[in-house]
């Protein structure tokens, strides 16, 4: 199989610890140059900016696009008016907006469009919408608590408005459950918690509605030390079930559930040379819509200054 | 012609003022009946709730919920899974997702849901729309600006999470902005003010993008003494167009437009029933979406207190 072109665009952390590796153990794509103002990856062509990139290698076909989404529409603009096939780290905007009309303008371009959700490609989830499709689900309980200065340490970005806070990490737990629930949700109530120096919340306490009277309640906390916490639990008529670890480790009443774990990103890639190859793009804004709504609908406590 | 029978639910200040002089002129719809725990309307059948009804009137077909958005949802779902062609005042919905959920209930089952925007029924907006088709617009500055205390007074509210503060009238800018701009924009900037004792913002300055590096700025205000401010001017390539007096009025190049004006609210009601007659529904959710984008994207200011 010929191995299609890519090209990142935006190596930082998230391209070096995930995007890099998933594309060298990819038997669909080669990395085949990076565009970054500081610098690029060993032994990997770099461009100083896109119109460079675009302008030297027409053959490169396919884009994933890993800087932070306030700069990210322009560039998306780009790749896709230049036929290119891209895919977009989450979330896919900084507003559902901005993504609509990326999603409008990749349709009328005839390319595939890939809003990227890496959590759903965690070894538990696809086993975890098998067994709760079946199922009349009684009450969901999401606890997505984790340590800030861990995991994003001198990190501006996501403070300033726009960078989403507490929601960065939450949107992975919504992203599964927007996946693995077989009905939709609605948010009724939501309290952010902002700290007094920052536009951003360190913490969220979310309710959503379901059919049946289905509650789901989400609680984010960037202020966990020690352990972390990434689990969600579905109490369901027919016993519970419980994904931990991100989604990483799946218990049905309290027996672990053996997993096949091909890794969150390669699955990610293997999804993209799916969709390029029918023609398809995926662009489920579920997951970024509940973040929108959560801001609009909730309420703001002021909380102590978080310094990092 | 036959008058289809219309319940309207929530008879507040809106269904007093707008809706049911407008029923009583239109030529498609008959008030039948109203829902509404604090008496309803003179000579009209009222009912203490929903339930009762849909139990004691299957004759109407079509309702009007007219209260607040926070309570909307599960009394527009029974609307619909009862079988109702229903119209929802604005906004919609107190989440996005929430109003999709409704959209895709309507679908299902074959009723007619629509999301009214009444000042796309102002007297100039098709005018203005179909001029704007035709041209190559430059700069779009959207002035909001009024007083809280004459139109919304003691309406808390709008003042407690999901009440939506001045984005209550500002959405109506944008319903507007969306109905007339030929292209899509969306969010890249905003400012919201929220006084210290409330929950949501008593002013907001937001910036938008469009094609070819189209800027829209819009400025809401409930601060707004005196004269009151609802403007729209479009500066084109050829010529400037000024919608002014929330949509009423128009001016093109100075000279004032003649216009005919058949009111908005009856405008909705003759929309309700194309749409019926049609068996089709309309839910544009866009000045919602921006609403939503704004809160998740936009920086928070604290503002001095706000006392009725």
């Amino acid at each position: 199989m010929t191995l299609t072109k890519l090209a990142i665009i935006g190596v930082g952390k998230i391209a070096r610890d995930q995007h890099i590796p998933a594309i060298a153990g990819s038997d669909a794509f080669e990395l085949a140059a990076t565009v970054s103002r500081s610098g690029g990856a060993d032994g990997v062509e770099n461009h100083e900016d896109i119109d460079a990139l675009l302008n030297a290698r027409p053959d490169i076909t396919a884009l994933s696009l890993c800087m932070p989404p306030l700069p990210r529409f322009e560039i998306a603009k780009k790749a896709i008016l230049s036929g290119k096939h891209t895919m977009l780290e989450k979330p896919p905007g900084a507003t559902v907006s901005e993504a609509l009309a990326l999603t409008d303008l990749a349709a009328a371009q005839g390319v595939t469009l890939f809003a990227t959700w890496h959590s759903r490609y965690a070894a538990g989830v696809a086993q975890a919408k098998a067994w709760l499709a079946e199922r009349k689900l009684n009450k969901v309980e999401i606890i997505w608590k984790e340590d800030v200065r861990r995991w994003h340490p001198g990190q501006d970005w996501i403070w300033e408005a726009g960078g989403m806070g507490v929601f960065d990490p939450g949107i992975n737990a919504l992203s599964i459950m927007t996946e693995i629930l077989p009905d939709p949700v609605h948010l009724i109530s939501a309290t952010l918690a902002f700290p007094e120096n920052r536009d951003t919340p360190i913490a969220a306490d979310l309710t959503f509605s379901g059919p049946d009277d289905l509650r789901v309640t989400a609680d984010f906390d960037w202020r966990q030390e020690g352990p972390q916490t990434w689990d969600i639990t579905v109490q369901t008529e027919d016993g519970t079930l419980r994904l931990s670890d991100g989604g990483a480790t799946l218990h049905i009443d309290d027996t672990k559930q053996a997993l096949e774990d091909t890794g969150e990103y390669p699955g990610l890639y293997a999804r993209f040379a799916d969709l390029i190859a029918a023609g398809d793009s995926d662009m489920d804004l579920r997951p970024l819509q509940h973040v929108a709504d959560a801001f609009m609908l909730g309420r703001r406590d002021t909380v102590a200054a978080f310094h990092d």
